[in-house]
């Protein structure tokens, strides 16, 4: 018999992708994983065996009919991922026989997992906190090595670790300052109202550090919006086949393993650039008109950066700074590119370098020359700034949390500067605490956990 | 260092699908499978573990980066799959890290596996035959339950078992002539000629059985090609409709599971019904016209079964009767069915009851009605004959291979009743044995096994 407390079910789901491969492995998690999986599987009695054993035999149903000859690795609570009693049966790759097997176990007493369940366990049973739950989903989606690296870090804690040592610093004062709320008129002061601006002004530092990072993990994440803009014929479609030809070459060369290629996004250096649709920008030919500079600067607002193209063989001086006037009233990182190199000669090229030294002058068609671009578009959105084990925040969740978190704290010193009362400051540490906590998953909701363990994927 | 001799290489392919999953599979195997893996694993020294033990660790990249945190089942030769060393590594689905681990454990000494290759290494290392290779392939791609039986039975060496009961027979034969021959002109007959010609009439009842399979084995493994036919507006698309939705229903009610949908075929008890497009059959008003008969006789005689309609509030005795004639000709198993029987009374369908007691009426839209000609279409196809365990053909190769030994068997018993000499009837025999083992593989050529395996998937 089931018992209907959830975390006492035993639950089931195929944990590696549909479709057909030569495995599938089909994982159970609950106090009756293995006494079910034991049901049904003849070789050996799998209660009897040790943890992280694996055990050759077939998978029989109620009419002792053969499913499929299987191998199952046992891992005993508390030794497994979701420090329950863990099964996995990997079988042959057909769909036909991973559902036969999953409705068996479903009919001994299994049940089919919810998005994300192994992992939601995991968290409520301590195996990790919510900051690196949420990190498994983001590491099975990483598809760069800049999005991987955040990923890999806050699933091992890197970025748990700092929220952590900022809440303990804070748990500190606030004891401080509840002890002088317990002394009540008596005037003690345990807790120097200095030293606590002190820390906290660190802290916000370290929070402002944070949200700062966002942006950065944000494009980590999602990519780098980018625009290529430029007046018609300048070759923006050309560079952009250039830049795409590259990814694709690279992409088909790795044997073994493909990647949804996503239109118009390229790779360079480990991170994702995005383009952003510009049809409007690419195809109109009023980029610098009167009627659609408004236009364009919108549009280019709306991107981290901005190559812009000049058509070196039409090049008009006065024509050129108006447009990179209007490049610079975006307030967004450009780079100026001067192409059709090999139609001009040296003369004007000299010139121009002389006006615009940060100018790139290229040929799109020349493969070095696509190198060079791509070199300069990795120094123009700066991730140096991101190391590998950089704590960088990509989660909006987080980011959420942070800012909230930064008003509690500049509540905080208002209060001490106005000389508030302590009850009034005790209240605002406490609020900057909670915000942190929720990061981590110190404090969660039944809402909070549904909505973040929702978007995983079913058998993760 | 890698030798240069095949089967020394370490080989390692993506086991499962690819696409994103909670995890994902990388499997290799070889003499060096376990200390390539050691080289960038951290956190065990695999080298010193049991075979069947699972490890919880790291995989570090040249510059002890982590690439991910991994599961490593060990399986040491010879028991595995393969026979050889086989490590499998269990790590996050995203197809980002999996491309990393493989391209660190190539740069390791690994090579990228062929499609089949570890299978083919099981072949070769005797851990199956040939056939039970070739059925591993079967068992991923069946998805019925008819074809998933018929696998995993060829797999477990049920058919295996009846080619070498067979080859064993003729050894033993083969071996008494061969005796003879030794004794030259003397004259001395070992082995009766008449218990001889008993045994290859046997042999022979049971090769021509398993040729009669492979008529069953094919529309097993490839599905029954079944025509619906019929006058325009005798509701045939309308009938395919309510076989069809019945079926999608089925699949998308399975959680966890899809499986591709391919267009117009139906799953029936386990059983695969294939829609030959009959196009023009369908849409054109000719069937019965004379110029049409012909190219419809043509196109029905492709089909395993004729599923054929009559419009019963349109129907016309003579004309219906021409219709059937048309039907027996072709020689291929049909159903008569009258459709719209809730638009006639039921005089006209007692008369026909009469004359045609095998007909089955019905309305298409009726739900009870379609599961009687689901019925009525699995009799026809008459799978009773296939039970669970029987030995069915399903594979091209052995029947062409069962033909040659039908045809060698004939050549002997020829030679028998024609007193050839002996050499003859060895030379004869010995051709029998030779398609016999061509099934199991105790015959091979590389082409043979180069053809086989390239027909498999990457990482089986």
């Amino acid at each position: 018999m089931q018992n209907l407390l959830q975390n006492d079910d035993t639950i089931i789901a195929l944990a590696t992708p549909q479709g057909v491969g030569a495995i599938g492995v089909i994982r159970l998690s609950g106090k009756e994983a293995i006494s079910i999986t034991n049901k049904v599987f003849k070789g050996k009695d799998l209660s009897k065996q040790e943890s992280h054993t694996i055990h050759f035999g077939t998978i029989r149903d109620e009419d002792n009919r053969i499913l499929d000859e299987v191998l199952i690795s046992l891992f005993i609570a508390p030794k497994s991922f979701t420090k329950e009693n863990v099964v996995e049966i990997s079988c042959h790759g057909s769909n036909f026989i991973i559902k036969q097997i999953i409705q068996l176990l479903i009919r001994k007493g299994a049940r089919p997992a919810k998005p994300g369940e192994f992992t939601k366990r995991a968290f409520m049973n301590g195996q990790f906190d919510l900051a690196q739950a949420e990190a498994v989903a983001d590491l099975i989606n990483a598809d760069t090595e800049a999005a991987h690296n955040a990923a890999l870090n806050q699933m091992r804690g890197g970025f748990s670790g700092e929220i952590k040592r900022l809440r303990e610093e804070l748990i500190h004062f606030a004891s401080m300052i509840e002890l002088e709320l317990d002394f009540g008129e008596e005037d003690v002061e345990f807790a120097s109202r200095d030293d606590l601006k002190e820390l906290v002004n660190k802290l916000q530092v370290v929070v402002n550090a944070l949200i700062q990072s966002f942006d950065l993990g944000n494009v980590i994440k999602n990519g780098v919006p980018t625009v290529i803009a430029g007046k018609p014929n300048a070759g923006k479609s050309t560079l952009l086949n250039a830049l795409l030809n590259e990814e694709k070459a690279i992409v088909s060369d790795i044997a073994g393993t493909t990647r949804d290629f996503i239109e118009d996004e390229i790779v360079i250096g480990g991170v994702a650039f995005r383009f952003i649709d510009t049809a409007g920008l690419r195809e109109t030919t009023d980029a610098i008109e009167k009627i659609g500079v408004e236009r364009t600067q919108a549009k280019m607002k709306t991107a981290s950066m901005i190559i812009y193209l000049f058509d070196l063989s039409q090049v008009d001086i006065v024509e050129m700074n108006k447009e990179i006037n209007v490049l610079e009233n975006t307030g967004v990182p450009f780079l100026k590119v001067g192409n059709k190199l090999d139609k001009v000669d040296d003369a004007l090229v000299e010139k121009l370098q002389h006006q615009h030294p940060d100018m790139l002058f290229l040929t799109a068609k020349e493969p070095e020359h696509v190198e060079e671009l791509k070199n300069r578009i990795l120094e123009l959105v700066n991730l140096n700034k991101f190391k590998r084990g950089d704590t960088v925040v990509t989660n909006i969740r987080h980011y959420d949390s942070l800012l909230q978190t930064k008003n509690a704290l500049m509540n905080v010193i208002e209060g001490i500067d106005n000389q508030v009362t302590n009850d009034f400051v005790a209240m605002d540490i406490r609020q900057a605490l909670h915000y942190l906590g929720e990061i981590t998953g110190e404090i969660t909701t039944d809402d909070l956990l549904a909505n973040i363990f929702s978007k995983f994927c079913i058998g993760k």
